[in-house]
């Protein structure tokens, strides 16, 4: 077991229990051995759910099956394995998912079409099956309200540490919750949901609802974070409702009802997302990148994710080098407008670059400080316009070559 | 000094004399120590000029220079420093490039814009004007029709060997040479000349006809070339014709005179932009991908460089692990049309997926032998049209992250 990220948050919040969402988790043996790799989550009946999944046009069977699945709206049963992605794993592969369904929509007496199945591991060895179906009855009969914990672990590959996030928000004056969990932590790079998470909450919404606030919220939080650049085969980002808080349904995503639970929601999945860059493979300063004055919003985040993705940048940061030409570097080859004589970077609150050129005679102290730091915060003003964005990512150091030298070994 | 790549090629050439062309070179002190790192090629008076530059939105003034002076199509000097890139330097760095052309203008008696500037190295530090132009008076007394070994090792930064290549050809039946000299060795991604590649021949040729022939196989070499995905502020590119062989002038790109220099010089740079993969930092495996069955030519090498630069497969490479599930990945996330269920990957000539999953039972032997080499080749047929390309990359080590960690102090 590689050491915990020096970066995992100080302390992990305790998730409440959910109404209408119950737990289970198993050591099915798909890959790892002596620890659970096998979480089933179950939803009560008219659960509604939403989903964002992967834009990679190699996306594995199960990712597939959920994009299928999501156009009915209902989410009864969640089936997660970690160790193996099932994906170019061809009809083999197909067989897999198709009998995972069968048995969980049998087993749990709802349509097979309300049963979503992910997958997270090595690409291109077909999962143990059998396994993974023989373990459902006994999970079943293992459902607890209060798993969350254990779920988030279960479906950890190279994570050093779980990622949970709960959340309250008012509908109507009635409390209603929102528990997220998710997995990181290597092929890391957003092209919608990156990687595996799952949101639940007790309020009532419709399904159209549900996947247009899942949409919006993964614009503000996992499509702004990467780790490496490099977009998993097998992201998903699914989120249930149950509503079993209560309230009167919401079915209008512009219902001013929303307004405090779509705040809630955003800012658990940017916590979600920050997570995930905090346990980047090999990570050991986490490192934010705001962008303004780029031509519009989606300029400016590419001119952040191309900051973000770049592998001289990240060493810099790695080696404590505030090395801000390699900034400018980054700027340049974004693609996006950009001027290099209104350019001002400031590294950690000083700015050190403006108008072109270095800032003379600037005090390095601080800057030289906040590098030392595990929280590293950039900022480019690219001087030509009103978009802004940020971004999350974190340093590339020798941990990520001896992780991923030897990933199947 | 860092030991030389093991990819380095096994014998370095001799490049011959080229006639109209002298080389000089210096220890100017600009950044290094104890080495030269000021170079100056002057061209015989009628020498034609053509340049690829780099996109980059904020590259340096000499690549700015570059551009405004190739319209005229004239190139008599040429002045390459290392150790500093005069990029993002503002006023103070635009002045250095004008007291060097207007120094050396002077001193080899020709118009200001037939003199070339190009500066590499560390971004944001104003270079030492005085130290270059107070060194071309010596450098001009020593210049030498012979002295291309010690040119090519000037224009090194963290390259660890010299990069030169000459071929000749026939126009009109007449001889000619071409000699080319280069430097890698980070912040390499093709956006068109990548690096610092400086081309001369003795052939005859109109402005257009080597501004054309050079963007074509700069096409087919340096732009299917990348070492970490980021491309440099300086990327530059120029070659020199001296029209000294003595056969009459071409005017015409589409000439059939040209058909062998064409492939030579094409086959030059492609020499250049190979050993620039050689000496990628940290480099310890030479990696050629070639993909076939994309929707068309430019599809194709997106998919490649989109594998070329993925940090999964590169560390992957490095492990000696022939994890095709990562090559996949890249194909997915590339943009470019593609099916999973068609796809095939081949590795050191064994087929080790195909349509979509892997080969059953195929010989891991010759695989796994494979990656313990030096040359890594991996073949994608994307399987749903003709489009193929050819990209040339490196693994991604413990040695980029050293280098990169501390390149500044």
């Amino acid at each position: 077991m590689p050491p915990v990220s020096p970066l995992a948050p100080a302390s992990t919040p305790t998730l409440p229990v959910l109404a209408g969402v119950r737990l289970a988790t198993a050591a099915a043996g798909v890959r790892y051995k002596g620890r659970t790799d096998l979480m089933v989550a179950e939803m009560a009946p008219g659960t509604t759910v939403g989903g964002v999944l992967t834009r990679s046009l190699t996306a594995g069977a199960p990712v597939e099956l959920c994009r299928k699945h999501l156009a009915q709206g209902e989410g009864r049963v969640l089936v997660v394995n970690s160790g193996n992605s099932n994906t170019f794993t061809g009809a083999r592969g197909q067989a897999v998912v198709d009998a995972t369904v069968e048995a969980a929509a049998r087993l749990f007496a709802c349509a097979p079409e309300a049963v979503f199945v992910s997958s997270t591991g090595v690409i291109g060895e077909p999962p143990p099956g059998d396994k993974i179906t023989g373990a459902l009855p006994d999970l079943k009969a293992q459902l607890k309200p209060d798993a969350w914990a254990a779920a988030a672990a279960a479906i950890m590959t190279t994570d050093t540490f779980p990622k949970v996030a709960t959340r309250s928000a008012k509908i109507d004056g009635v409390a209603v919750t929102i528990n997220g969990i998710c997995k990181g932590s290597g092929m890391i790079a957003p092209d919608m949901a990156t990687m595996l998470a799952y949101v639940f909450t007790d309020a009532g919404l419709a399904a159209p609802v549900v996947q247009s606030l899942l949409r919006a919220g993964t614009d503000k939080s996992f499509n702004c974070m990467t780790v490496d650049g490099d977009t998993s085969t097998s992201d998903t980002l699914l989120m249930f409702a149950t509503g079993k808080a209560g309230h009167k349904p919401v079915t209008d995503v512009n219902d001013p009802r929303l307004a405090d639970f779509t705040a809630q929601l955003e800012d658990l999945l940017i916590d979600l997302a920050k997570q995930t860059a905090r346990d980047g493979e090999g990570a050991t300063k986490f490192v934010e990148i705001r962008v303004v004055g780029a031509e519009h919003a989606a300029a400016a985040r590419r001119i952040a994710l191309s900051i973000a993705n770049s592998p001289l940048v990240k060493t810099a940061i790695a080696g404590e080098d505030a090395n801000w030409g390699r900034i400018v570097m980054a700027v340049g080859k974004a693609g996006e407008r950009a001027d290099r004589d209104k350019l001002a970077i400031t590294i950690g609150g000083v700015a050190v670059a403006r108008n072109g050129e270095p800032v003379t005679g600037y005090d390095e102290t601080p800057v030289v400080a906040h590098m030392k730091g595990r929280e590293i915060d950039i900022e480019v003003d690219v001087g030509i316009g009103s978009g802004t964005a940020t971004v999350w990512t974190c340093d590339l150091t020798h941990g990520y070559i001896d992780i991923n030298g030897s990933y199947r070994t």
